[in-house]
């Protein structure tokens, strides 16, 4: 608790209700939607608007990797906002910190994914990637590799194109989507395979899935897959082990580009900066980042392109063409300085190494709220998690929607000073990549409190048995 | 000059053109597109890394309106990073710049536009905007109102929709864009109207254009109309006068949404906030906005929503649903201090009213250059204007492609000290708000030089005679 706080809250509450309409906000009556105003933060705290601590167990969205109030961040920040807040990179023009920014993530990327193009989050790096990968077919001859295979429950952003190859149902109602063109197979969840099944013959099936779309569209009309390395938004859902590489030989086999999606897993989440070849052993042709790119102090998004094909688009016979594509703030000078001092804080400290070291505890940890009557299954990797509650452990039939079970878990953590992330019968948590191990046992004990809290109400409300 | 600088431009240059892939830049071997750094910045002039000082008369891209260095920002900014860097605003969560910063704009917009979905630049901006008019009618029991109805030589932004619904045909080489809901109306070019035709009639014909596209759909398949007040990126395009409030007039005899793109018209650039109503005498259902709502040093976009249409899908029936769509960094809060600050600015300063003041005088003096053989016309309004090159200036022929006149154009004005952005044969300008009127006297005496410099260079390699 902070007791100096001088915020308004409940003026802040009401214009909010007023004027601001909120991504993924319930659109019912203002009543119901009051806002949880965060007003500042430090380390892995956030503090709302009444003083009140919380220990930020979603990492502002699965962002903020290095923490909260970082000196040498604001520093950073300050100086290159002093020097040039704005340059754009269009045509040919540059600055110093997109050159060198780029320049170092290229030092980080597997394979040939050399050739850097930024955006300004995670939503537009995936849409366009996508774009790039209708240029580069178009370019070379293939206009008929049209189409994109995608998961259920896969997150890719929101954008009409990013948001129509991603496949959470809950986001599908009332808007429009691209659907000649795409294509959705089933969520490789091992935890609701077949009964009877191994994991190992689940893989098969998912990498089936992938193999006989694409020879029932046809090799020739398929221009890429793209997949999260694990479904992040998705319910943190880790595919069944050998799953990346078998689908990325899949796609070398049919030359359909395979885009890894990294805007949740890169920079730490999984102890390293790009999870794709050293936790999945996968070389991907394009790989798309956001997030912890900056640890979210300044907006900015990028994508990775192999060097192959952008070699087969660009040289001698490409003068006077362009990638006619991209945006205002791409490579943002002062977002690029942000990225630059994230990467030091994150070497520096060698917080790659700490990920490593403390995520088999945080998931090990995590994993004994398994042991609670509604916990069906706690899953994830290094620093991300997911605890999905079911009505049910045989069945595995998850929480109805409208017991609330993932908002009741929430208002009972922040209440004891974690937030998590509900998603309906979910709550997911990826705290920032600085965590110790006494808070992930502190994040631990009151998902426990939160959790039994949250079924007390429901058997108070004759929803539940004990 | 600056003789302190300590950039190692060769290095940089190698390193952009080894891992940088340029928004619009030239796809041809590497010596084809050496980038132009910009390392520093202070007022309205920008420094290269070797020092070499130029009048930035395009303004970042138009947007850094309020001018480079400026310490106050510097100040709002890292105060914001230092307290809280990153706070999400999906679902309930808030914070307080958000809140006050939508809240302050509110105040701005016109009619009841009062609601504020905040995005993370121009291109998602008009994105969301479409992708509310979809959700909007499918929740309202009109599912047919899918087509969208835009304008040749529009610039809307580029993700896989804005860039479907912009128009500049230099733009659509090997992408893929939305055809079947998607349909652009002929530019509205009072220049290139009918020999014998006056502008009056000539609005007449572009006003029918829009109402005829409605009818030929039929009104009940309609969506929305977009249009930015002035087509910026088109060539700075203006329509005649009075053909923003007859549009507006076709879109609501029709029940058809308009929706007014004020990334670049917006905060400033033509004396208002927003131009819309003070200028141009309409109230839309929807603006967007981005660029000058933070003067460019965050990255921000905006939407703003009627009450009436935000109304029709909120409220009471409305609990539970969302509108699935939103950025990892809508409302940043890092970026809302910095637009709030921008606007503290903008108004002690009275930079509008320096716009008002100044206007007219920017776009006089340009026009001087009317006079020169090659010049066809100059046109523009308060601080954006455009240089139109003609090969005939009975005919109104552009000058060929081939002749590269815009880019030869910006190549000898920033070797005389002023930055212009060539397009084609255009040449674009759109300093900072803050420009002076001797700095107006300093781009006008330099861009002649500039356009008579490189008419010698057509001269000397035989494509033009004087």
């Amino acid at each position: 608790m902070r007791s100096n706080f001088a915020y308004d809250t409940d003026r802040l509450v009401q214009e909010d209700q007023t004027h601001i309409l909120h991504p993924w906000g319930d659109l019912g009556e203002p009543a119901s939607r009051n806002p949880m105003i965060i007003a500042e933060a430090e380390g892995v705290y956030v503090y709302n608007s009444d003083g009140h601590r919380m220990l930020d167990g979603i990492g502002g969205l699965w962002c903020v990797n290095i923490g909260y109030g970082r000196e040498e961040m604001v520093q950073a920040i300050a100086d290159q906002v002093r020097k040039l807040p704005y340059c754009s990179n269009f045509g040919i023009t540059a600055t110093p910190k997109s050159i060198e920014f780029g320049t170092r993530l290229a030092g980080y990327t597997p394979g040939d994914l050399k050739r850097v193009l930024f955006t300004t989050g995670g939503s537009t790096a995936v849409d366009s990637a996508l774009r790039f990968v209708q240029f580069y077919f178009n370019s070379t001859g293939r206009p008929n590799k049209k189409h994109i295979i995608t998961r259920n429950y896969a997150y890719h952003g929101s954008t009409y194109l990013s948001a129509s190859v991603s496949g959470k149902p809950g986001d599908r109602g009332n808007l429009d989507f691209v659907t000649d063109t795409v294509h959705h197979l089933p969520v490789p969840d091992p935890y609701r395979r077949p009964e009877g099944m191994t994991e190992e013959e689940f893989c098969d099936l998912k990498v089936a899935d992938l193999e006989n779309k694409i020879l029932e569209l046809g090799p020739e009309n398929v221009g890429c897959f793209i997949a999260e390395p694990l479904l992040a938004s998705g319910g943190v859902i880790v595919p069944p082990a050998g799953y990346q590489k078998r689908t990325r030989d899949v796609c070398s086999k049919y030359h359909v580009l395979y885009i890894s999606d990294e805007v949740v897993t890169g920079f730490g989440r999984l102890g390293e900066i790009f999870a794709s070849e050293p936790v999945f052993e996968i070389v991907p042709d394009i790989i798309t980042s956001a997030k912890g790119l900056t640890s979210g102090y300044i907006p900015l998004g990028a994508v990775f392109i192999s060097e192959r094909l952008y070699g087969e688009v660009s040289g001698e016979a490409a003068r006077g063409k362009q990638f006619a594509n991209g945006f205002t703030y791409s490579g943002h000078p002062v977002a690029c300085a942000a990225g630059l001092k994230n990467l030091d804080i994150i070497e520096s400290e060698n917080i790659l190494g700490h990920v490593r070291d403390l995520g088999n505890y945080f998931i090990e940890s995590l994993s004994k709220l398994e042991e609670l009557p509604i916990v069906g299954i706690v899953r994830g990797s290094h620093l991300v998690a997911c605890v999905e509650c079911v009505a049910d452990k045989k069945t595995k039939e998850p929480v109805p929607a409208s017991f609330d079970i993932g908002n009741r878990i929430g208002v009972h953590a922040r209440a004891r000073g974690l937030m998590v992330r509900p998603m309906g019968h979910l709550a997911v948590l990826s705290p920032p990549l600085i965590v110790t191990r006494e808070q992930i046992d502190t994040i631990v004990e009151i998902m426990e409190q939160a959790i039994n809290a949250a079924v007390d109400d429901l058997v108070r409300e004759g929803l539940w048995n004990k």
